[in-house]
C-alpha cells in the first residue's frame, strides 16, 4: 500500500444507462442469485437523459464502507449491495497511480474500505429501472477502480446480483440477458445483440404517468407471482424462448412491424401474469389503459405498427416510434390527450430532447392547447389534464462509460465525501 | 288450429334470473353452436333484484315474428334468435287451451307467427348479464308456449346458442355448465350443482362501476383471444379443469374460504388472458381494482376470507359476502370509499335487498357521510365520490318460473302487441 501517506484518496466515476425490455424478466429460480426463469431482450436508454453517474472511491483513511444515493446516506449491509462488493473485492488486481505515487496491491483490497456516491438524473423508484441503471454503475465502477479485468459480460453477472434487470445496463444499443443453467449462476449473464448505431432511426418517448411510489416492488411481486400464478411457468416455458428468438431477428432485420408486435404483446402478457397473481397485481392504471389503446387503433389504422408500447412495474409508458417522424406525431398525440396542468411550464413537461417538440410544431404550451384531436380518440372533448406528470424523449444509447472532468465526480477528491 | 277464429292470442309470461359465474366461460371452441373451451360454475341471482321478464304471445292474426326489447322493437333476424326459435318450434307439441278453445297441433306451430316483449329489471349491457336471463327467458317461455316437454337441462342447450352463459340461468342456486364432448353441442348443457336454499346466508352486493356500454363486447373478446392469446389454451387445459372440481366441493361444503379463493383468482386469471389478448382487452378500470385491493386487504387482516369479489366483462364487481353481517361491513366500507354524488338520493344509489342499510347503519346520505375510515384505506382523505354509479344488494335465487298475473304481461292479450 503507499507507504509515503494515509491521507490519500483514489477514485473513479462512471456513468451507466438504464434499460428497458421488450421481452420481460418476471420471475427468478433463485432468489439469492437472482437467477431468472426466462431470457430477456432489452434496449439501452440513451444516457444523455436517463443515466445513473456514481463515484466510487478509496483510501485508508475510511473506516467503513459508505455509500450516498442521491445526496443522502443509505445503508449497505443488504445482501445486494454485499455480494456486489464482495464478487469485485474478490476480482481485485494490484493498481499503480504513478501520478498520485499509489500502489494497492490484490491483498491490500480487502483491507481497504470504498465511499460510494451516486446520482439519478431521473426519479428513483418511479418504475423508469433506476436500480438496473445503479447497481450496472456501481459494478462498473468499481472493477474501474479495482481494476478487475473482467470483460463487460462477466461484470453483468455480478450485477445481477444487485438487481437482475441491472446486468442488461453493462451495454449499449440491444441487450440479452441470457437466463444461464449454471445452477450457481455463472452463465447468467448479458450479452449485446447489436450497439445503439445499429437501429438509430428509433425515437423513444416515455410518459411518466406517476411519480410515486409503487405499491407492490418488484421483488415482492414478482416473488408472489412464482408462488402463485398458474399461468407464468407456461410462459417462461413455452411461450418466451419462442419470442426470444424472434425478437433477436426483427433487431437483426431492423424489422420494426415484428419489433413492436412482440414487444407489445410481450408487455401484455407480463401484466396478465402480474394480474393472474395472488393478491393480483395492478401495475397499470386507467391513464396506461388509455395510451395502450391510443397506440393499437393507431397502428391498426395505418395497417402497420408506427409505435410499440411496454410498461414495466408501474404505471409509466414507454413508447417505441419507427422514426422521428413518427414520434413528431406520437408527440401530438400524446399532448393532445395529455396535456399539462395549467401552472406547467413546458420546459419541464417536456424533458430529454426537446427538438422533437420543433418536429411536432408544439413550441409553447399555447400550441398544446391548439393541437388537432388525433383521429384514434372517441371523444375528443374529454383531454385527459394532468394524467402524465411529464414525458421524456430519449432513444437507443451507449453502454458504462468513465468520466474524466473532475466537475461531475459526486465525492471531494481529497476527502472522499459528497460534494 | 283453431277453426272457430282467426283472432285469438294465446300468451305466456315468464321471468327468468340473471347468473354470475365464479369459475369464469372465456373462449368458444364452435362459434356458430357456442361451444365453450371449458366449464364454468355460476351463481343464480335473486329474480326479485335482477331478472328478465318475457311474454311471448301467438296468433293466425300475426304475420311476422316480431319481439320487443325494453319497448323498442328490435330485429329477430340474427342466427341467435333464429336458432332458439327454430330448436324450440322443432320441439312444440300440440296444444289444448279449452278455456278459450284453441287447439294447436304439433304441425301448426311451423307456420304461427310469435310476438315477443322482453324486459329487463336492470340496465343492458352495463355488464350485468343481460343477456344471459334474455336468452334463458326466451327460451324458457317459448317452451312453455310451444309445450316442448324438455327438461331444464335440454333447454339450456338451447339457450346456449342465444349466449354461451344463458344456458346456466335456467336454474336457481349454483349451476354448472359442462363444456361437453360432441361436436353437435348435443352434451354442452347446465345442471344444477344446489338450489338456492343449499347456503342462504350468502350475501351479494353489486357494484355498478359505469352504465357505459362495454367498449369490447363479451362475443369479439373472447374470439379475439382464443385467436391470439398464448396462455388461453393453458388455462382451459390445465387449469380450470381442476378449478372446477374444487368449487363443486367448495359448494357442496358450503366452505367459503375454497370458494373466495376460487372465485377470486378465477376472475383475475379470466382478465389476465384479456390483457394477453392482442389488441389487449381492459374491462377492469381503477375503480375495480380500488374495490380489489379493499376486499383482498380485509380478507388478509381477518386472516379468512370474508368477501369473494368476481368481475365479468366490464367494470363491475360483483362481490360475496360469508353472510349478513359481513355484508354490512362491506355496505360500510364501499360507501366509505364510494360516496354517492350530493345531488344523489339513497333509494336510487342503494338498491334490491335495502335492508342491508339498517343492518349497516346507513339510513341517510348524511351517515354515509360520517362513517368510519376503513382500516384497509390508506389515506382516507381520498373519497372516490361517485366512481360507482349505484349499488345493488342481492342473494342467491330461484330458477325461471311462469308468472300467471296477467298485469305482469307484456304484451296486450287482445292484440299481442306490446302494452
Amino acid at each position: 500500500m503507499a507507504e509515503e501517506s494515509q491521507k490519500w484518496v483514489l477514485m473513479v466515476t462512471a456513468q451507466t444507462p438504464t434499460n428497458i425490455a421488450v421481452i420481460k424478466y418476471w420471475g427468478k429460480r433463485d432468489e439469492t442469485l437472482i437467477l431468472p426463469v426466462n431470457d430477456s431482450i432489452s434496449v439501452t436508454l440513451d444516457p444523455e437523459h436517463l443515466c445513473t453517474t456514481t463515484t466510487v472511491s478509496v483510501s485508508p483513511a475510511f473506516d467503513q464502507d459508505r455509500m450516498w444515493l442521491n445526496g443522502k446516506e443509505i445503508s449497505l449491509s443488504g445482501g445486494r449491495f454485499q455480494s456486489c462488493l464482495r464478487e469485485i473485492r474478490s476480482r481485485a488486481t494490484d493498481v499503480h497511480d504513478k501520478e498520485k505515487g499509489i500502489k494497492i496491491t490484490k491483498k491490500d483490497w480487502e483491507k481497504l474500505n470504498v465511499h460510494i456516491a451516486s446520482y439519478n438524473n431521473f426519479p428513483t423508484a418511479a418504475g423508469l429501472a433506476s436500480s438496473a441503471a445503479g447497481f450496472a454503475c456501481l459494478v462498473f465502477a468499481l472493477a474501474k477502480l479495482m481494476n478487475a479485468n473482467e470483460d463487460h459480460s462477466q461484470l453483468s453477472a455480478i450485477a445481477r446480483r444487485g438487481s437482475g434487470s441491472a446486468c442488461r445496463s453493462l451495454y449499449g444499443g440491444f441487450v440479452k440477458w441470457i437466463m444461464g443453467k449454471d445452477e450457481k449462476g455463472t452463465d447468467s449473464l448479458a450479452v449485446q445483440l447489436a450497439d445503439e448505431k445499429h437501429w438509430d432511426e428509433l425515437v423513444i418517448v416515455i410518459a411518466v404517468v406517476s411519480s410515486q411510489q409503487k405499491e407492490t416492488s418488484s421483488t415482492t411481486g414478482m416473488r408472489d407471482t412464482v408462488e402463485t400464478s398458474l399461468l407464468l411457468q407456461h410462459r417462461a416455458k413455452e411461450v418466451v424462448p419462442k419470442r426470444i428468438l424472434k425478437m433477436e431477428e426483427a433487431i437483426k432485420n431492423r424489422d420494426f412491424a415484428s419489433f413492436a408486435q412482440l414487444a407489445c404483446t410481450d408487455s401484455n402478457q407480463f401484466h396478465a401474469v402480474c394480474l393472474d397473481t395472488c393478491p393480483p397485481i395492478f401495475y397499470m392504471n386507467d391513464t396506461s389503459h388509455r395510451i395502450i389503446s391510443l397506440v393499437e387503433k393507431w397502428n391498426r389504422a395505418a395497417g402497420t405498427p408506427q409505435v410499440a408500447y411496454t410498461f414495466d412495474a408501474g404505471p409509466n409508458a414507454v413508447l417505441i416510434a419507427r422514426n422521428r417522424e413518427t414520434a413528431a406525431l406520437l408527440v401530438q398525440k400524446l399532448l393532445f390527450c395529455f396535456p399539462p396542468k395549467s401552472d406547467a411550464d413546458l420546459n419541464s413537461f417536456v424533458l430529454g430532447d426537446k427538438s422533437i417538440l420543433k418536429d411536432a410544431g408544439v413550441e409553447s404550451l399555447e400550441a398544446i392547447e391548439s393541437l388537432p384531436a388525433p383521429p384514434e380518440i372517441k371523444d375528443p372533448s374529454q383531454r385527459h389534464r394532468g394524467d402524465v406528470s411529464y414525458f421524456i424523449c430519449t432513444r437507443p444509447g451507449r453502454g458504462p462509460v468513465v468520466l474524466s472532468d473532475e466537475s461531475q465526480f459526486l465525492l471531494n477528491p481529497e476527502t472522499g465525501l459528497p460534494k
